[in-house]
């Protein structure tokens, strides 16, 4: 069996809690290690099993992941459990491929605006990096996943609409990159379901036996709509936080990625059997709330609990 | 044109603000008379053009629906717009008869045991009393349009999962019974999606020529997702409130009805013309801040801005 079917099997859905490192973007107060190791280890308990867990960037611009190394190892720890780690340069690169992450991720602007405001280089470039780091995995002995999320790619905050195909043409650059998968994101939350289904069903076709993850954010409400739009459409990786944890900084006030728990219930309600134990699942937002009491979590499963659970027992 | 045709043409989405009367089931402070019209009046001049105003239920049990009458004739005078009101005895059909409201509305439990339990009468004694409410609105010269809904329809608070075939069997009773439509109503919100989808498949089919209006609570965060699902099925009349006003009796804490501003949201990017200004809509919400300060209320667009409005601006 390949390692990309080992870790994420085409026969069923993964979720992956992005909550230690998208949902850490923006946040007031930096959760200890040990709460982060915690976290980690309580989710693991309720059945999840991806863990996007931090960045490689310079820890003086980005101090919520001077710790990544201790999150990787706590992840590492675990047995079945896949670490994933952002590392967007050759320094963050290769720092990642010596802590022995499962997997590398990359991100990549869908629109030449955003790129050049963003990241300060071209899309080209941000491709032939994807090359460079493809090239640096191959290189290792245990040889991490790497995958390329094309952010940006339902709306753009600095050009408003976003041409599919242009993502279509970058999804595919980025496979002949050599990278093991490509994310779709939706990273200011402006899209609607219907335009989900249609990004989805293009970027299935294209990738072929390759996954097509999609990253959602609930900035306008329709993140739940837009995964279940994702998931018709046959994408089987989706990611999320606990409490839809995370904010984006071109909309103040808004949410952050889709929360975890109301994904989780979305997958199962839809016949996706995803191994998580919901009840256990929603107990860890106590560790969120104790170490970031700033912070506002969202989610219905954890208000008004599990139907036929305490909603039918307060009856 | 038939009269049901005329307001709810069935080539377009018609979305019905329902917090005036789901909404303020459970406040704990009432608006004012002159705050309901305000919100009438203001909502009317974004583009929303049905409105549940209140029921004809006892004043001293339901306080805030007392001024029902006042807030019916608000709609009246508003041109194109259509008032709807909640009866469930002989007293209350012939108040609401006599108010002159275009639509009379009524529910009937998709249980037995919610029948009893929440209304002290049988389902078959419900479509007796429903079968009357018909009569007597032929024998007015006004006759306003009727709607069934069957409350508890995709899961009840008292038997937990509820039998699809028992629905749709009601849904025929209730067409036999000669009502102009009937709505589904996922009244604790326990459903997803796929379950939406069936059902309301299955209710479209049954009811032919005549709409099937869905009514769903976002208190596990899938109304919005419900919603895409029943629109995908056919469904073109859907319930929301502004600011997800409303809660559930059955869950303490949870949301209310979906959220209206989410749901015109979610319809436009469907492709679905809903005529209503999403800006105008939202600052409505200023009136239930002000009216009822200590009701949470929902919603990403308010919180988030339009795509490539606020959100784009602040970018």
């Amino acid at each position: 069996m390949s390692r990309i079917q080992e870790i994420y099997p085409s026969g069923r859905v993964s979720l992956r809690e992005v909550g230690l490192r998208d949902g850490l973007q923006l946040v007031k107060k930096i959760p200890s290690t040990d709460a982060k190791q915690r976290w980690v280890r309580e989710e693991y308990a309720a059945g999840v099993r991806h863990f996007e867990v931090g960045s490689f960037l310079p820890a003086k611009t980005f101090p919520q992941f001077v710790d990544v190394r201790d999150v990787v190892a706590t992840v590492a720890s675990l047995s079945g459990a896949h670490g994933i780690a952002l590392a967007l340069n050759e320094r963050g690169v290769n720092e990642a491929l010596e802590s022995g992450v499962g997997e590398i991720a990359s991100v990549i602007s869908a629109t030449e605006e955003h790129s050049q405001a963003n990241a300060h280089r071209s899309r080209e470039s941000a491709i032939v990096n994807l090359k460079r780091l493809c090239e640096m995995r191959d290189a290792t002995s245990h040889k991490p996943l790497v995958n390329a999320a094309i952010s940006m790619a339902l709306g753009c905050s600095i050009t408003g609409a976003v041409d599919p195909a242009e993502v279509l043409r970058l999804v595919d650059k980025c496979l002949e990159a050599g990278v093991d998968f490509v994310g779709i994101a939706d990273t200011v939350g402006y899209a609607g379901p219907k335009q989900v289904a249609e990004l989805t069903r293009a970027a299935v076709k294209l990738a072929g036996s390759k996954p097509i993850c999609i990253h959602l954010h609930d900035t306008r409400g329709m993140g739940i709509a837009n995964a279940a739009a994702a998931l018709d459409e046959g994408a089987r990786i989706l990611d999320g936080s606990l409490g839809g944890l995370g904010g984006c900084p071109f909309a103040p006030g808004a949410t952050g990625n889709v929360v975890f728990e109301d994904l989780v219930f979305l997958c199962e309600s839809k016949g996706f059997a995803t191994g998580i134990d919901l009840e256990k699942l929603i107990m860890v937002r106590r560790i969120l709330r104790e170490e970031m009491p700033n912070e506002q979590l969202y989610g219905g499963l954890a208000r008004a609990g599990l139907p036929g659970g305490s909603a039918a027992k307060a009856a």
